[in-house]
């Protein structure tokens, strides 16, 4: 039996995902909480590695399980967590025909980035959102967003580090909105390179306070050289929001 | 020279406002930075005591310094934040007549009671709402609600081990919406008693339940009796959103 399930966590405590070698992490702990259930350790597989620190309103993974697990379906996220910490919550468990990978099946994701754009930081917004105290324009963020969207080699916003067979995706959408002092950075793609959404949140906030325009963003992209782009913008404003199947 | 203060704070690392032997409380943290800048210590007024990880988003406190503060009024704020802990902001510092008082001057206060109402709780709500996984009915809340406004004696809404004059207080507002699963109490009066918002909030919620009548309220305040109301809600959910003066 494929069994996916949708988690929702806080990644402030965590390394991320990944499974690492002296430090916490989502999918150890995930795996430790249901081989603490059904009585055996099952690998499971995420959708996408997370940087450290780094939130997911909605994470999928999947594991192949005997036929026989000792927790009917629709009781697992509650028996998973209450073995979870808090901040890592199971939402949801369901049956998926045995081709289905939360890795490889995925078609798109979404995700968010939040900057906190007041004078000083908001106080509930310390672990959901990047302070930055200099007034960002808006508009002109948005017109950089737009020359995101689109088919492009995204080396320029790749960090190095690991390997992929090839650094082309395509953004499907880039919007960009202002509530308060919070702005919201919403993007949808097809996939991510290592860090590409926190680099392109870090030079739209950069063209954003006028260190960069708006306008040299297509020469980013073209350059394909990391050194091109702007900051990588630290992980507390990252949310993985949505993944496509 | 009266100094006044406004700060945000989230309360979830603290004992509240109040200085505690053995606990980290907001004012003693306060009057550590502020004597760090100035080079004296000053006793500092809150606008109210607050309990252990109630959250402020607005927080009112004065002390009277001497003339010449080593700081500049409008850089006050920045010398302070750089002495605090990243989850208490000072976010103004201002000038006050000298009879103004955080505690005897205030007319009023606005506090916000926030609800999680998921099935399963909001990850990113934790530090910020009380879970209840139990469906409620917001309409019964809001009845329950008007039942509040006015001027009564509240003594079935005040936690014991604190005296005051007395027990009588006039809620000015009292307003219940939902948005998705967070489910928010607005509430505003001229005081409130120890854990009264708290303690209205949870007998609110069994409102909501079903596990009380919205029309028994009438009853419950007339009973002068603790013991009539309901639960203590957790303070997680609580914060004091506005002071009037």
């Amino acid at each position: 039996m494929n069994v996916k399930l949708t988690l929702q966590f806080d990644g402030t405590n965590y390394c991320g995902w990944q499974i690492q070698k002296n430090a916490p992490s989502v999918q150890g702990i995930l795996m430790d909480a249901v081989g603490d259930i059904v009585g055996r350790e099952y690998t499971i597989t995420g959708c996408s590695r997370t940087d450290s620190g780094v939130h997911a309103r909605e994470y999928v993974c999947n594991f192949h399980a005997d036929e026989n697990l000792t927790v009917p379906l629709e009781r697992l996220p509650y028996a998973i967590n209450s073995h979870l910490p808090k901040d890592i919550i199971c939402k949801n468990a369901e049956e998926v025909p045995s081709g289905f990978s939360a890795n490889r099946s995925a078609t798109g994701k979404r995700y968010i980035y939040r900057i906190d754009n007041g004078t000083f930081p908001d106080a509930f917004a310390l672990r959901y959102a990047w302070h930055c105290k200099y007034q960002l324009d808006t508009d002109k963020m948005k017109r950089a967003a737009q020359y995101f969207i689109g088919t492009h080699d995204f080396l320029s916003f790749a960090a190095s580090g690991f390997s992929v067979k090839t650094t082309v995706r395509t953004i499907k959408a880039f919007d960009i909105s202002r509530d308060g002092n919070i702005i919201t950075l919403d993007i949808t793609g097809n996939g991510f390179l290592y860090n590409m959404v926190r680099i392109i949140a870090g030079t739209v906030m950069q063209v954003g306070s006028g260190m960069t325009d708006a306008e040299a963003i297509p020469g980013i992209i073209l350059a394909l050289d990391r050194g091109a782009a702007g900051i990588t913008a630290p992980p507390q404003g990252l949310f993985l929001w949505e993944v496509f199947f």
